[in-house]
């Protein structure tokens, strides 16, 4: 399964893309980010956001997308940036029919450090020992896309076992 | 000139379609909404919001697009996806060269009403009475997106002054 996952933002976009399954050794295929710039005005950035997608997703083929999901609780100054910049990633990778898969910062810290609240150098510390690589990825945000990436293969098996088993009880018609 | 107007949701998009100038009578277009069905995943749902603003966009060859500026203060359920929205129209203008211009919600109320703390109801009554509408639009949705297209045209000769001593001052080195 290759996945390729997004953290999103306006100024950079961490992009990471992974190959694995849950259970065996993961292997990166390619990290680094979207960056645009800050004088620009926000639908021009968007654009070039949805330029860069394209062309990642072109270049890797991904299966699936993860984007981190974003929380109004956060700074409120960038939120409304990450938010939008997200909107972009996830249009791009639907309109391909890709599955987009969302989650949370403390569930991607929770996968690949065991904790939903570790600091972002522990996270880059387990990406760079579970990816086999010589050093930790640069910018943090492409090391956070590569978790994003991770945890999506080791949570999909159960997020698909969860969405088959929703599915059979509503067509028993004991949940809607 | 033809603004159309979006007032941006992930539920309902309204959107309004607006010709004139500042200073003479201004004419009604169309009106109308994107809806998406609330049980979608946001992706789809924006793959849909991507699709309707293309065929506003293609049916009404508007030479600008007014996007209500989204604040994070606002009710913290809603905002994501409203940002989430309002992403993928100033995406949809601008990847077609469009200029995208954002008014805030006060902007719209004052240039339509007077006031910037005007209630819906009076916003509707005056966009009524501005594009000489036998009754009220509606859904509220798509009186907004009239009256963001109406600011627009009002408050773009205003803009575009600034815009150009902004300019000018950049050329001389005076301001960054």
């Amino acid at each position: 399964m290759r996945v390729l996952g997004v953290d999103p933002g306006l100024t950079r976009c961490g992009i990471g893309v992974v190959d694995g399954v849950a259970g065996r050794p993961l292997t990166m295929k390619a990290v680094g980010v979207i960056r645009t710039p800050s004088e620009a005005a926000v639908a021009e950035r968007l654009v070039l956001i949805e330029r860069g997608m394209e062309e990642w997703l072109d270049a890797h083929s991904p299966e699936a997308v993860a984007v981190e999901r974003v929380f109004s609780q956060h700074n409120v100054r960038t939120v409304m940036g990450t938010a939008q910049a997200s909107a972009v990633a996830m249009l791009c990778a639907a309109r391909r029919g890709l599955p987009v898969a969302l989650h949370t910062p403390s569930e991607v810290k929770a996968a690949v450090t065991g904790s939903g609240r570790a600091e972002k150098a522990q996270v880059a510390a387990m990406v760079t020992r579970l990816l086999r690589l010589e050093a930790p990825p640069k910018p943090a945000d492409a090391a956070d896309a590569l978790a994003l990436a991770i945890c999506h293969i080791w949570r999909s098996p159960a997020q698909n076992r969860l969405q088959q088993a929703v599915a059979a009880q509503r067509l028993k018609g004991t949940i809607r």
